[in-house]
């Protein structure tokens, strides 16, 4: 015998007698309980069952109207109706019990933005233990990066295709150039976009990893040419004999407002350890390198870092765009937003975002 | 004996006397003749043979100095020096001749922004056959889609790399759907932001790859769950019950001007016998595919398109990120312009981008 549920859009909840409570809670982890064997489902529950046809409509207590599969998911209840109800019945099928991230669906629910609590493989809502914090957006709803929370973000797309994000704080950290001095006011030029410094230190570039040869000269030390970038870090710290001052203003004139906020990060970095190179060719501001010993042993860049303001609004399209890209040549993509220095901190978040299969 | 050539900023050429038209020009493909045995050469012609040593130095006419190759280049001559001066040497160590795209170094100049014509391999200037027009930017410089001409587009980026895209037209055709008929006013429901239909003929998915089957459902024809954007196409033509003008309402309210530029190109893709399907997880507009015959023999699609207004400024930044996630999913990157209808076509320029190693 199939049952029956009320859907009211005043709560916005579908309520099931019977004994909805051991069929659809108990065993199979669906809504929460109320008095006796009464059940509220979300919309997104109500609906999952109905395509199953395990419940055989729902009664809209407004109206009279009984609603099959087809009309209630029309009336779309509930926000966002769609994207959660794709995502929903996705992971359903894929074996996993998720409920609504809120009371009284589970006990403690994750803050944030999250719309689901997907419960470990074999695990349900009764466990206690939550795998993880699911949130939902179609591929066109902006995602604020201060609503970044770990977890997993689902993206929809405009043809229900599910790509699912693992976002974590990612503080990168190494070893690099722990020991090295740097060179002390070595002669160079500031030309247009970029820095030539004359037959510096061979560990400059060998050691530490600054600047790129010139090719084909025949000098005991190399020509180095630096990004502007890695000049302002270097005259800051006298080791090249330019104006800081003059080498950020360059800076500026050529990339905007990106300028000082690429440096901090790169300084941070370079006091973490980390050597951050130019990411042009992977569209992205940085790649980074933890542990360069010498650029003979150099192994692959690990990060691939994209510089935002702390106010940034990410599109989920170029989250697609930066992650698939860093996957596809074996990199971690990772996002540092930066925000006014604080107290004691460096005022820049680390995320990392992954592709995940779940 | 090494020369030495004269330097005047007045108009931007070094001259070279004694025998340098046989030494320079002849031979190598240096500079363009002037009266006896004088050459003049364009800035970066005479940087690089000051970078090889096989000029000795140049004199500035004006006030008399003697410049070595770090001289000279600290003054920058010419606009855009340092990223021409570094491509003019990258190309040089290749193989290749190559000259500034004006008279009179080359008789008949590629138009448009082109900065040097690059001969085929083994010839060179006075062969008369120019293999590619290249145009040289730092990967700051913006580029207008409206500057966009065939042939090559070096980008050199802030550490002094340079990556080659070869830049043609590239209209795409293909022979999908060519004789397939649409069903005729299907039912369908318009959701926030996708539309369903109801039981449509099978052929609409597995022979004209319309939608996407909401998968575990036992009904004789599947239910499909189309973009607004196949929405809106097929609303046009009468195969689903939805106005068509309520579906392209929704399409902007989801993202706003971008749906109708996106839809003039779905729509020219369709009647090309393409088959556009969403790019969303390569962060593209469409991914296409030219010859489908059926879903169940699909191969993987060819192209990745993204859809610009023909006014679109290019960062190189993004063309990087584009240009590599199309390679790296062995896919080709096209552009699609879009802009006012003209009389006899689509109003759409079709533009493709690859990486190219010279």
């Amino acid at each position: 015998m199939t049952l029956e549920g009320r859907f009211d859009a005043a709560d916005d909840v579908v309520r099931v007698g019977g004994d909805a409570r051991q069929r659809y809670h108990d065993s199979r982890g669906y809504g929460y309980p109320l008095s006796g064997n009464e059940i509220a489902l979300a919309p997104v529950e109500a609906a999952h069952l109905l395509y199953r046809g395990d419940l055989e409509a729902v009664v809209d207590v407004d109206g009279g109207e009984r609603l099959g599969f087809r009309e209630f998911i029309s009336r779309e209840p509930g926000d966002d109706f769609g994207v959660r109800f794709l995502v929903y019945a996705d992971l359903r099928s894929r074996g996993f019990y998720l409920s609504p991230a809120a009371e009284p669906w589970v006990a403690d629910p994750p803050g944030g933005a999250a719309d689901f609590a997907v419960f470990p493989r074999g695990k349900g809502p009764g466990d206690g233990e939550i795998a993880y914090a699911l949130r939902i957006v179609g591929e066109r709803t902006d995602v604020p990066a201060a609503e970044l929370r770990p977890g997993v973000l689902a993206v929809v797309d405009e043809e229900s295709e599910i790509t699912y994000f693992e976002v974590d704080r990612r503080d990168p950290t190494g070893s690099s150039g722990a020991d090295a001095a740097l060179p002390d006011g070595c002669e160079a030029d500031l030309l247009a976009d970029r820095v030539v410094v004359w037959e510096p230190p061979l560990e400059l570039y060998e050691k530490t990893f600054y600047g790129q040869p010139l090719e084909g000269r025949e000098y005991d030390e190399p020509t180095l040419q630096c990004s502007l970038l890695e000049a302002a870090y270097l005259a800051e710290r006298g080791a090249i004999d330019l104006e800081p001052a003059t080498v950020r203003e360059r800076g500026r004139e050529v990339e905007g407002e990106r300028f000082d906020r690429r440096l901090r990060v790169y300084a941070a970095l370079r006091e973490r350890g980390v050597v951050p190179k130019t990411g042009y060719k992977f569209g992205a501001d940085f790649r980074t390198y933890a542990d360069v010993e010498s650029v003979e042993n150099l192994g692959h860049s690990e990060l691939l870092v994209r510089v935002h303001p702390a106010g940034y609004v990410f599109e989920p399209r170029d989250l697609a765009l930066d992650v698939r890209l860093a996957h596809g040549v074996r990199k971690t993509m990772v996002f540092a937003l930066v925000g006014e220095d604080s107290a004691g901190g460096d005022g820049i978040e680390w995320w990392s975002l992954e592709r995940l299969t779940p």
